[in-house]
């Protein structure tokens, strides 16, 4: 194995960014060599990495990658700071502009650069079946249905839409039905069915963390590849 | 065993009624006496089954039990046989009118008599224990989720609303999903959730069949018992 | 549309074979030209099909594709009729011999061939499908569960077994687990487990019709194709 | 409501001990007034509950109810002092003495006391239901499925074969099967299949938290009850 694929981590101080912070420590494959938090950090240096307000972000050291989990009025300061480093960008801040979007597709053009909404790899995979299924099964009942915790008040989820257009593509008119219940996590079921027979394809989260994983994962592989927009299902093996 | 339980099918015409028939020549514990069907039959005696018309019904034998699939038009005469032979009435003809419904009630008074929408004594069973699960998980949240092919108009099924109503009667207040899907006979999921932790009830039918073997089992049961107004979950062994 | 595919059902009397008749009575985009049974038929024709007896195989006119569900005893004289017809062979006929096995591969030189276990399209696909999560979800665990009637005697299923295979081919080490109970006709379930995250494939059969309706699928479309040896899979969209 | 139940956790220096010390903190209608550990306590008083080594538990104030999550050797003492103190004991230590188990018995003379292997409550309602079930379905087959993390090394889990036992005693005779696979916190099923339908029912436990609730809900419950020996089944509403 090569040097570690250094990252810097924009939003450390989220939820995302604390659980990277985390992985990253038990991992050889790669380094944080620079954790940016909106504020200023109460210490410069935590558990050997060290940390960086927004504002101080011209002055990080070099990067390989950047994974951002942040809000959007910081996102054209990280692609810019990518763009200047040559480095790539995985992001998953949501709430991002029209302007925001495009000027990330634009920056594919020179760097590598990834964006999802959902960074199971999972997910990711299942969205990939469910084309193959719904390019296949023609004519059969298309219908996904997901369930997450009481507090999510969007729906069908981001996920399940997402799932849905991967089956439109492929010429199938998924329905959709959403429950809302407990502290679920996350799953999804995209069920095909014709006289007879029944496909059934599901995801199950039970926690949190796989979003953390996913996102690690798209930052190595991203590491690798050349300038270009990739989605998360491209850095699948 | 004692002698067979002596059986008037009302609606031998129709699916359940032939299906009934089929059942009924397989077993020893019970006799179709008289297969009565809205029209004239062809023949008068079919695989050693007696067969009448309605118009005929008064000159049938004596039964021990009437099961009646039929229509409204017709439920007032099988009702005043079973009264006038001090017979049993086990009914799953839908659309009766209040007034049917109230003189069914009160020949409850004589006789024994059990109606249902739903024959399968697996849902049966199933709404027993929604109604327990309900009693205990206070505070879980309810969902019903019910899967029937794509030809069922109405929804949620009347089923999913019989399993609603045992919930809401022990407390829980349930949320409903349905999906319409191929040839699907009838599935349907209750499930309770709470903050780390998931109970599910299902049930899945997979052959109408079932429907015909309650209604078998709902008359022979009923062929003991008392005067009185039964559910089919009463029963259950 | 062109023509109507020309058909030789060869074990017309077997189950297989008379749903495949009934199949294709309702479609008229292909035509039972000849329906062989092992031994003499009764009638000459029979709604239109002509019937033959396996003596009598030389004499049934010209045909594109035979479908062969019958005993390994007649396998080498239809794979010998289609040989000599040029036409092609889709075979669920179970039990060949190793030679017959290898005679049908040879026979791909020339004609079109076909053989499979299961004929269903659902379980073709999902076995693709199984093979694409595999490769991708390194270091997951993979277990498949089968449940199917209580008259069935070998476990795990042949399907599970298959499915296993493309599991197996891909990196997992699929573990396996058999369930028997009541008249259920079959069901599968792939399952890739990680840290926090599942993924289940599901098939599930609810009438024998599929397998019917999936050998015609392969008939109709090995038609159109080259000379070679096929997989069921191979006859997806 | 009337005064806090006063509890002393017994074991409060393990998993479980810590996790029931956190939800205490949270409720009004209970308070640790010991928490006692094998070991000498680094602090006397953390977090406002008194902190005593288990050779101190004779010094300990008055309490309603201990919750014990142990080892085998500190039981007698806690059930000593359970019965010095006119006190309730709900214990979930496993690996008892078949002379320890007696003990317990006898003391539901004289006090309330409950042990149970699986403190989910949704696990004793299921418990509760299978045997319903099984009372009911008389000739179904019945099949328990169970899937834990690649860590659980008995097979089948203690809850599926209490399970087993409760569909047993009711006349069904369970077959069981174990998956054990990525980090599943506990998944078992009980299957009733008969001709052409099928009941499922469900428990997923998705957070080891759910026992350290369960446990606490027994202790209320447990504090308003007679002398006795209690199931965790008993103490559900």
């Amino acid at each position: 194995m090569g040097n570690p694929t250094r990252l810097l981590l924009h939003g450390a101080g989220g939820r995302m960014g604390q659980a990277l912070l985390r992985l990253c420590s038990e991992r050889d494959d790669c380094r944080v060599v620079a954790a940016v938090s909106a504020s200023q950090p109460s210490q410069r240096v935590i558990d050997g990495v060290p940390h960086f307000s927004a504002t101080e972000l011209g002055g990080a050291p070099d990067f390989d990658v950047a994974i951002d989990f942040s809000l959007p009025p910081g996102f054209d300061a990280i692609l810019a700071a990518c763009l200047a480093r040559d480095a790539g960008l995985v992001s998953g801040t949501t709430g991002l502009s029209g302007a925001q979007h495009a000027a990330l597709q634009d920056a594919g053009a020179r760097i590598g650069v990834l964006w999802s909404a959902n960074f199971s790899l999972g997910v990711a995979l299942l969205e990939e079946l469910v084309e193959r299924a719904a390019g296949t099964l023609h004519g059969w009942d298309c219908d996904i249905v997901e369930m997450h915790h009481t507090r999510k008040l969007d729906a069908p989820s981001g996920t399940a839409l997402a799932l849905g257009a991967a089956a439109e593509k492929a010429g199938a008119q998924p329905r959709y039905a959403s429950l809302r219940a407990g502290d679920i996590v996350g799953e999804h079921l995209v069920q095909f069915t014709t006289a007879g027979e029944r496909i059934e394809l599901v995801h199950r989260a039970g926690s949190r963390d796989i979003f953390a994983r996913g996102a690690l994962h798209a930052a190595l592989a991203l590491a690798g590849r050349e300038a270009g927009v990739y989605r998360l299902r491209d850095m699948l093996a």
